[in-house]
């Protein structure tokens, strides 16, 4: 392990991804976003991808040369090819083009389609609020849940995000995926031989299981159950559907170099706050009486806290993480 | 009991409404609603409703006389006040001004503020699937669920809501509260003075209970824990701070004629397909294999049988709620 500060750390990451077929802009954009990932704590969508994108994109399952392509369909709608690139550039694209597009149209959205992992999507949405707009995203994955009393997997763990603009302090950025737990965990517990706790997965009959190889072969509990197994259903008729992506059930793995692009989607929306309401001011209390209700916590604030020792002492990166 | 047909159940509820400081004009979309829910099953928010709306209008906190005042902000985006009467004339005419406004901005949503209890959110945005739109709708509702580790009951249950279009068959429409169970089953376990399961509520001080009455004096749990309490906190921030509308923790109830009227709030959104990629067509596999896969249903399969045998036999009836 060594210590790097944020810009040493894009510049390795990046210099990584040049050397593994893939363009200096495309690499540039893949590598702030590992970084800032890592810097807020989310080791999982951090620099640990490094070598399977690079991996992904020397066998080109990942096109690190492709160009995103944008085209606007309304005054608040439009659609991005990501074209089996990196799904970086393209949300790059699609909040400089929401920043534009709201200022007219009140809401805009925009479907990335031929996409694939999109990492902390709490950090794409938190940017369109540092804009001042109110920012949802919502993508699938590859496939990890069933529906509700369902056996096949048809949907991924489909996360969540939204972001809210405060005035003179960071947005509160919401960011989740609809599994109970992460497949890491049961990875993990798999390789520790140990049983998994019932709740976590089911096997491949659909029925619930505390053998952790039986959970891989089966699908990941979804958070709240039959509710959440609807949630996942509308994001992933949303992310995937809408947007003329690979649904869970037909895409490849975000983690290995083995098969054809995952072809995932992704919808990004913002809205402008002035075009609903009173504007932001308004939503001030209800922030407000969280923070001050015990130990309940905004969300995000874990984040903020990792961001603000990462800026100053910088990260803690695993060498072989450049290898 | 008795049997009606749906025409006949409007007609009676309206009365029942018009004779209770009720404009014709909402008094027909009211009951339309409440029996449309009746029809489809969906008791809690059907007819029984009615001596509650009627008992609101008498006293003022619904003011029966309203008419939601329309207000556009953007091609994409538009205010509706429902100035403290019935949510249902003004979601009837959100639908009306959604279906133009997305056939020119691609996507479209308003925020209905000053509005109350809205019902069966899944009838509404049905709605906008049967012309061809995916709807999107967010309700928040008087204090029900503390934030994840609070103990303040600061968001409602906070419906959220979808629907898609199908080529040659109805909508599927996902319609669905945050919290694990409605606060109904608790007040049923107290007056039947048995327990409840734990998982259900928390205590005052957001401890696990089984006690209802505990649970009445505490908050509901959210599906999902702590993830749904985020849901919560961003359906709260989207359909009352964005709109501009009382908070959970400050709207009177839904069910009595106490206080002031509750002035909650909506947020409706319609996406036209064609704007965010390929159409409804590449949605359709995905519905196809759920109905596929076993014991797996689409949501929404119950609410169509129940409203198949209602269109055909009526609905039961219990004279006392026109009483």
């Amino acid at each position: 392990m060594s210590l790097l500060s944020l810009a040493d750390a894009v510049t390795k990451a990046e210099a990584v991804l040049i050397a593994s077929k893939t363009a200096p802009e495309a690499a540039r954009s893949v590598a702030t976003a590992l970084v800032k990932a890592q810097a807020d704590g989310l080791g999982g969508h951090g620099l640990m991808r490094l070598a399977s994108y690079a991996a992904q994109t020397r066998c080109g399952k990942i096109d690190g040369f492709a160009t995103a392509r944008f085209t606007q369909t309304a005054p608040g709608g439009a659609i991005i090819d990501a074209c089996n690139g990196f799904a970086y550039p393209a949300i790059d694209l699609a909040i400089t083009r929401l920043l534009d597009m709201t200022t007219h149209a009140g809401i805009a959205a925009i479907a990335i389609t031929r996409s694939g992992h999109c990492g902390a999507m709490g950090l794409a949405v938190e940017r369109l609020a540092d804009a001042g707009l109110v920012g949802i995203m919502l993508a699938n994955t590859p496939a990890a849940m069933a529906p509700w009393g369902g056996r096949r997997a048809l949907f991924g763990t489909n996360p969540i995000a939204c972001s809210f603009p405060r005035s003179g302090k960071p947005p509160v950025v919401i960011d989740l995926s609809l599994s109970r737990v992460a497949r890491g965990h049961v990875l993990a517990a798999k390789q520790r031989n140990e049983p998994i706790p019932l709740g976590w997965a089911l096997d491949k009959d659909g029925q619930p299981t505390n053998d952790a190889t039986a959970a891989l072969a089966g699908t990941m509990q979804p958070a709240g159950d039959a509710k959440g197994a609807a949630l996942a259903l509308m994001v992933e008729a949303l992310a995937a559907g809408l947007t003329g992506s690979h649904f869970a059930a037909e895409a490849s793995s975000f983690l290995d170099a083995e098969g054809p692009p995952s072809g995932t989607g992704q919808l990004l929306m913002a809205l402008n706050p002035a075009a609903f309401g009173p504007g932001i001011a308004h939503i001030e209390p209800l922030f407000a009486a969280i923070s001050a209700d015990g130990n309940a916590r905004l969300p995000g604030d874990r984040r903020l806290a990792s961001r603000q020792l990462a800026r100053s002492a910088g990260i803690e990166v695993n060498d072989a993480w450049f290898a």
